[in-house]
Order: structure tokens, then sequence, then C-alpha cells
């Protein structure tokens, strides 16, 4: 890789490898959390990932290219990090866990649709630096919603755990 | 784990052995990168990430505990992420996905402060709570310093390589 339409097109591929893993490990994250606002809201997350995956294959298709994934590392990393908090952790440590765990996840996405939209700008290509910005404000929200469900439901079963423990 | 204080205590273990493989890769990834601003970025950086294993060491000694590492898969994937850009990229592609890795652990680590210091508060852990915060903000200090570079100079950089392309 030399140029810049290079390593775009190696960061799209990257993402949507990244978005089909999470698509795939969001299931059992949401079937195994025991709060039930963040089973919601990861149910919820997996819908609009499913989303951001056609959305992706358009943005592909914006450069007349076929949708394709090349193995992520990060995301492997951020997931096996889940899988060790299921398998490690109960309650206040599992809800909480899981949320941060998912809050690194969508910190990730936020990084490389930011680098994304950026690169799809400085090549011209609008239609994808478009669809791409659609994604990242997406990403963002869902990051936000999370953020307020740690410090409003989940931080008060943390204290009524924190008392139990 | 059951309580937050066990995944709070877990997660400290979890950054501070991010942030000593940070500082242990960042040296390569400096020498490799060949724009000079990008080059002393991340020069800086090293030094601030120094500076920030001393503030978690502190943190640990606010809680009573010797400062510790616990493995941490998604930094290990985020490295390595950086480790395959340095083997397959140059010139603008190298530059421009250097700097995109980097902003993406720094995402990584503002997730986890933006947890640990909300943990901390529920703790009462109110020392813990004021240096994780200020790890915080110099976290999202640095990567702000990111995107500018990579939007003014980097950006510049990609234009005319893509042109030269």
């Amino acid at each position: 890789m030399k140029s810049l339409a290079e390593i775009f097109e190696h960061t799209l591929q990257d993402v949507f490898y990244a978005e089909n893993a999470i698509a795939k490990a969001l299931p059992k994250v949401a079937r195994t959390a025991t709060d039930a606002k963040l089973k919601q809201a990861l149910e919820d997350h997996l819908q609009e990932t499913k989303g951001q995956i056609k959305v992706l294959k358009q943005v592909f298709a914006s450069l007349g290219k076929e949708a394709s994934g090349e193995k992520c590392d990060a995301i492997e990393g951020l997931i096996k990090e889940a899988d060790g908090l299921m398998e490690e952790a109960s309650g206040t440590a599992l809800n909480a866990g899981l949320l941060a765990a998912c809050q690194a996840v969508e910190h990730y996405e936020i990084s490389r649709y930011g680098s994304l939209r950026e690169w799809a700008k400085d090549l011209g290509h609008d239609e994808a630096h478009k669809l791409l910005s659609e994604i990242l404000d997406q990403e963002k929200a869902a990051n936000s919603k999370l953020t307020n469900l740690a410090v409003t439901s989940i931080n008060k079963a943390k204290t009524s755990a924190k008392v139990a423990a």
C-alpha cells in the first residue's frame, strides 16, 4: 500500500469485517447481560449494525467495488475482551464490564469512520463521504446512549450491588 | 468478578498493561513514520504516556494497591494492526494509516478512562476519580491534536501524494 486510495480501501475492508464480527458477537452478549435495559440496548444496536453493513455495501458500490472484508486484529481483540468478561464476571461486574466493552467497540468504530470519511472527502468520493458520515453520526449517538445508560440505570444497579457486595 | 470494585480493579490493571504496551510500541512507530510532524507528535505522546503510567501508579497507591498489569487483548489487537501497517504500507498510506491507528488507540483509552473514572466516583474513590479524569482529559487533547494533524498537515501530503500516485 502506498497511496491514500489504497489505505482507504484497506480500512474500508477492515471496518466491513469488524461490523460483521460485531453482528456475529452481539447476540451472545445480549443474551449474557442480565440488566434488562442493557439487553434491550444491545438488541437495538444489533439491528443498527445490520443496517450499517448494508450502508457499507452501498459505499463499496459507490466506488465500483464488491464489498469484502479483511481480518481486523483490533476488533478481534475487543471481542476477545468481551468474551473474557462473559466467562469470568457475573452480576454488577458483568453488566458494567460488558457496557464498558461495548463503549470501547463504539469508540473504535468512531475513530475508524472518522478517518474513513475524511479520506473519502480528500479522494473526492462524495457519495462515500456522505454515507460514512451518516454511520459515524449513528455510532456517536449509540455511544451517547450507552454513556447515559451507564450513568443512570447501570450506575444505580452498581450502587445497590456495591451495598450488597 | 462480581462487584463493581472488582471490575474497576480489573480494568485498571488492563489499562496499566495497555499504557505500558503503548510506551513499548511507540518508539518503533515514531521511527517508521516518515512525516516529520507525525514523528514529533508520536515522540511527544510517548513522553505523555510515560507520565500517565506514573499517574496510574498514584491511582493504585490511592487504593492501597501495588500497580500491576493484566494482559489486555484489545490493545494487543490495536498494536498488531499498526505492526501490519508498518510491514505493508509506505509513503502516504503509511503516514495516514499510522495516524489513524494512533487515533484508534486514543479512542480506546478515552473509552476506558471514561468508564474507570465513573466507576471511581461511584465507589467513592475521590483521589482516583480526580487522577483518572486528568488522564482522560489528556487523552482527549491528544486525539484532538492528531485530528488536527490529519486534517491540516497529513491531508495536504495526502492530496499531493494522490496527484503523484
